[in-house]
């Protein structure tokens, strides 16, 4: 066991940089946990002579990523990103060739992991994701073998730092959307193109694979209609917090039979809740199993050190020859889960209506209401200004989603947003 | 793969038959994440004929422990308990017979955790324990493995729910220890003889545990001076409520150099802080890792669904073939770590001096703390009864834990108590 497990690693921007810098300062304790010692044989990113703060002269270079495959190695690490393109290509001939592999890349998992899982399996190498799912949490290797023993029938979380980081800004200072997203942007928390995180499109990629292997079904992310932040107002935070409430974009997913519902949407949550105490850039997941009952893990959501810490564990998992199936259950014995109908389900709404200060406005809202049998927890108008826009703020009792729906397109006629609790 | 992965089962108590339960309900999802069928080949318990609500027919029976090695079987499931005697007899005596041992005895690793050790790995076998720590919350394989990539500087949490249910009913109901431990005992939540729990020896046993596999040192239960929560009134819970604390048994642990220090004992946390909320039989554990930061699990950490999960993850993991060192690292590499000296250190105290209230007390007591150099930051006198007893509170500032060691020799003529903050 003391031949070294030899790694080639395909992208060195912060994650790939984080665990180049990892594995030269813990090289020891890792050898001891791996029961051998894991070596970088060969590098690959686009400019070969940007400083990256870590020292590369030991490791080969090649110009592009499939140039690693050509070095004698026992893994492949994938921090390229991207659903398709290079990162695909690499990973691809990889597993073609058996070579295992480690990657954070949940968009392509998300869209092509069925496709790369039966090519791994057939071929008898792991792919292996931790990174890909809440940072350096280790929720994969929780929900796929530290909870192994029960059926998962719900799960839930904060999987997007970004997201949360704004709303936590926005709630704690009471600035609007765009000047927290702007600074964020500024802090580097979130990219020039915002819209996978905000979009909720990042935390649906992640909910998916979680999905998958909690449930032992096909990731499915297309029929997840993900809703995002940017719709999200300082006014609704101030509501939210008026009501003991807070904002979250919170990922769900349950199975009842054949049926799995996974959502990814701002809700309320309590602020003095578990999902409301997890603030900044944060992650945090909970899983329900039917043995172990409720089972919480928090920790940081993204960043150099907790994702090089993630692909690290993954990489000593393989060098001790820990190779578990891609969801935890043979690819092709996964079931095709149909997606549950969200319109069969009831919740309680938050809605706010920018709507103009006219006489028997809140009449009609009401009829409206009544029509789909909505009846009203609170209701409550922020400010006067007769003839001009102001919003009115209402939690619904418990209704059916689908009632909901066609209230919404009812009152679509009047500037109208919406939320879940 | 498709040989069933075989076990025999030792003690059928609470856990024993919860682990029959599980195994019985989800052996399709356990077998398919296992790759092979898990299966009971044999039990053994003192009372054939007691019902403990499962089918335990299939099963061969046998009156003593050892007689499951008579069987063919790959892995002894050790739930008999108790530091020595049968629990270690049949662990020893597998670990030489090359079987697999999977265990929920705390008190026994704590003890001979070495011994045992260096026994599983010079047969080639694994010695597992997930459900001697924290019940249901993966944690031991989290440390082990999920963070393996991390060197971890420190640890706490809390291990005992017995103790953490009865802080937490003592505050929502005001009542006294002696009250909530007698209604424990009857919920089933404390044994009668509560010892192990309340005088916090079960959350040494745990810790300790927990510190050898996060800083890759041998199992130090003896240098570990744990305090119980037996001297925690209803006073200093409501002072506590006052100040914005809560009173929670801490297990704590933190390497610097190669020194190690341990610490159980009741503390005051901040109310709102991520270990204020944790409450009732929960459990938590936070770890700090180098390049991850912090992480925190959190789950029941008791009864027997929980911990039957706990003993199934690691059979999955066995059955697999996921072998890994008892703690982490080779037995024989675990560096033997000296105790850190806790006089060394420095800590904000919580005192409660029960004493007469005459003239001249509170100068008395400020005389001896302003020899040691202790400074108050707060000070309060609970009621007035001249000539009688009444309770003063204060907190320090910091202060060097020696200082205040000796402070409370020269107190102790009065009647006096000490939490740490």
């Amino acid at each position: 066991m003391s031949e070294p497990f030899k790694i080639g690693v395909a992208g060195l921007g912060t994650v790939g940089a984080g665990l180049v810098a990892l594995l030269q300062k813990n090289h020891d304790v890792i050898a001891a946990r791996a029961g051998r010692p894991i070596e970088i044989i060969a590098v690959s990113a686009r400019d070969k002579n940007k400083n990256r703060g870590v020292n590369l002269s030991a490791y080969a270079w090649a110009d592009r990523p499939e140039g690693l495959l050509s070095h004698e190695i026992d893994c492949i690490v994938e921090l390229v990103g991207g659903e398709k393109g290079a990162a695909f290509d690499l990973v691809s001939s990889a597993l073609d060739q058996k070579k295992h592999v480690v990657t954070a890349n949940k968009a392509m998992l998300a869209h092509h992991g069925m496709v790369l899982a039966e090519k791994a399996e057939g071929n008898g190498v792991a792919l292996a994701y931790e990174a890909a799912v809440a940072g350096g949490i280790p929720i994969i290797k929780a929900i796929r073998e530290g909870l192994a023993g029960n059926r998962i029938s719900r799960l839930y979380g904060i999987l997007n730092g970004t997201c949360n980081y704004i709303l936590t800004e926005m709630r704690e200072t009471g600035r609007a959307y765009d000047d927290v997203l702007a600074e964020a942007q500024r802090l580097g928390y979130a990219e020039a193109d915002p819209s996978f995180d905000v979009d909720g499109i990042d935390a649906a990629h992640k909910l998916c694979l979680l999905t998958a292997l909690a449930f032992g079904v096909q990731p499915d992310f297309d029929s997840l209609q993900a809703k995002g932040i940017s719709t999200v107002t300082a006014v609704d935070i101030s509501f939210a917090s008026e009501l003991g409430y807070k904002i979250k974009l919170l990922c769900m997913a349950e199975q009842s039979g054949d049926k799995v519902l996974q959502s990814v949407e701002p809700r309320l949550v309590r602020a003095e809740g578990p999902v409301g105490s997890v603030e900044g850039v944060l992650n945090a997941v909970y899983a329900q199993g039917d043995f172990v009952g409720p089972v919480v893990a928090e920790g940081p959501g993204a960043g150099a050190g907790p994702t090089a810490s993630a692909v690290m564990a993954d990489i000593i998992d393989l060098a001790r020859g820990n190779i578990r199936p891609v969801f935890g259950v043979p690819a092709r014995d996964l079931q095709k889960a149909s997606p549950a109908d969200i319109a069969e389900k009831t919740s309680r709404f938050y809605l706010r209506l920018n709507v103009l200060d006219v006489p028997g406005v809140i009449a009609d809202v009401s009829a409206v209401l009544r029509d789909e049998k909505i009846s009203i927890e609170t209701l409550t108008q922020r400010g006067r200004a007769p003839g001009q826009a102001v919003d009115v703020v209402m939690v619904t009792h418990e209704v059916n989603c689908a009632a909901m729906e066609r209230a919404l397109e009812h009152l679509n006629a009047l500037e109208v947003m919406q939320d879940k609790p």
